[in-house]
Formats: structure tokens, C-alpha cells, sequence
């Protein structure tokens, strides 16, 4: 698959792509290019795993990473203590037939409907380096 | 400390209250009260503990705990895969001087604004239940 044929998403609170990739692979790639653009993954959540064992059903495997910027989620709550509602910023990643669809989080959307402007700036520059783990899984495809 | 003299707030993003207990002790009274409504804690960040180990920095006790309805989870994700960028619902509790502030996410605001009618039924139960978690916290003082 080339890059002409990745799907792209765009949805209200967020955005994404769709990798050619096994839905392992997937998880991995996106863990290693957030670690570039400086976003450990501090939570990892299993959902198929987490609704067998709550709920006996079966789903598609489906994983929440948070991922986080130390220095970005630092300097956000040191303006706001409230903004840890909305940390981490999640990034989903889950399995289908045509390939594993990634999709962020948009920090400004997210950060912003906490209503502080002066948190504005650090969640531009968080979307700004998603965007950039977005553009580096488009370009290793 | 009498239930009068409890401080509410209520956000854009979320509703909450200070108890007059410890840090560690409201953790523990939080974790506690949401198991009772259902709510497993998925995840779970300190984050003194972590931006001391990233950024060697001092930052106030700060927990961030990732609530979960598995049940209602489910049947949000069974709607809409796009949720998983607002799961889990996030609880946060922090040390101050009078007190221990704790926040809840609004799930019918978090929820909502993926955009899809479809959710607004999970998004009003969790709100519900986390309204009665608030409400079972006060009733504690």
C-alpha cells in the first residue's frame, strides 16, 4: 500500500489515518513514533482484554494508549489544576479488515473546553507534535 | 467538618467537590465510592510521582484515575469506535491546603462532543452514576 492510498479521518475531536499495518505492528509503530515526538505512553489500555474479562463478550482488539508530553502536561496544570480531566490525550488504535485505523485526540479541542486561554498555547504545541506523529506514520508507509 | 461547609464546583468540563480528608485517604474514599457505582479504576497516574521521574520537578500530590463502566463502555464503543478518545472517564483528586479537591469529567460534555447522537443515552447514565458517586461522597462527611 502507498501512501496515496492511506485513509485519512478527520472528526470533531480529533484526527487520523489509517495504517497498512497488523493491528500488533500498528500498536507498536505508533508507540515508538509518539516516543519520538517526545510522548511517552503513560496508560495503555487492552479494551478487548478489559471487556472479556468484565464482561465476558468478545471485541475487536482495540487499544487506548495516553500519551503524554511531561514538559506540556507540566506546564498546563501548572496554570490550571483542572486539566488533568482531560490528561492523558488518548490515542485509539484497533483492528479491521482493511488495515488499523489510528486516531489522536486534538489537544486544542480537548485542552480547549476546559475555557482557560492561557492554556492555548501548550495545547497548540501538542497538536502541533501529533500532527507530526501523524505526518511520520504517513511517511514510513 | 459538616456537609455545609463542603466546597462544590462545577465546571465546563466537569462537577466536583473538596473533601476534608487526606490526599491519600480521599484517593482511597474515591476509588472506593466509584467501584460502588460500577466504576472500575482502569488507570491510574501520579502525578508528582511522574514529573518528578521525567522532569525532576516538584508538583503537588495529583492523581488522575481512569474511571470505567465497563457495561456502558461497551455500549458506547459498540456505537461508535471514535469513543475510545474519551475513555476512560477521568477522576481527578489533589492536595491542597483546605482540603482535597476532587473533579469529575462530565461524560454527556466529554462524550459529546464526538458528535454522535447515538451516545447521548450512555453519556446520561454515566453522568448519572457519577452524579450519584458526588453525592455519596458528601453524604459521607
Amino acid at each position: 500500500m502507498t501512501t496515496d492510498e492511506l485513509t485519512e479521518s478527520e472528526s470533531q475531536i480529533g484526527f487520523g489515518l489509517t495504517l497498512p499495518l497488523s493491528y500488533d505492528a500498528a500498536v507498536n509503530t505508533v508507540t515508538a513514533a509518539l516516543k519520538e515526538q517526545g510522548f511517552g505512553v503513560l496508560t495503555e489500555i487492552d479494551g478487548k482484554a478489559t471487556m472479556k474479562q468484565k464482561l465476558d463478550v468478545n471485541f475487536r482488539p482495540y487499544t487506548i494508549l495516553g500519551a503524554c508530553n511531561s514538559s506540556l502536561a507540566h506546564r498546563a496544570l501548572s496554570e490550571d489544576l483542572q486539566i488533568g480531566l482531560m490528561l492523558p490525550c488518548n490515542v485509539v488504535v484497533y483492528e479491521t479488515d482493511g488495515g488499523s485505523p489510528v486516531e489522536f485526540l486534538d489537544p486544542v479541542k480537548a485542552l480547549g473546553a476546559v475555557g482557560n486561554e492561557k492554556i492555548n498555547p501548550v495545547a497548540e504545541e501538542a497538536r502541533a507534535r501529533l500532527t507530526q506523529v501523524a505526518q511520520s506514520l504517513r511517511a514510513r508507509q
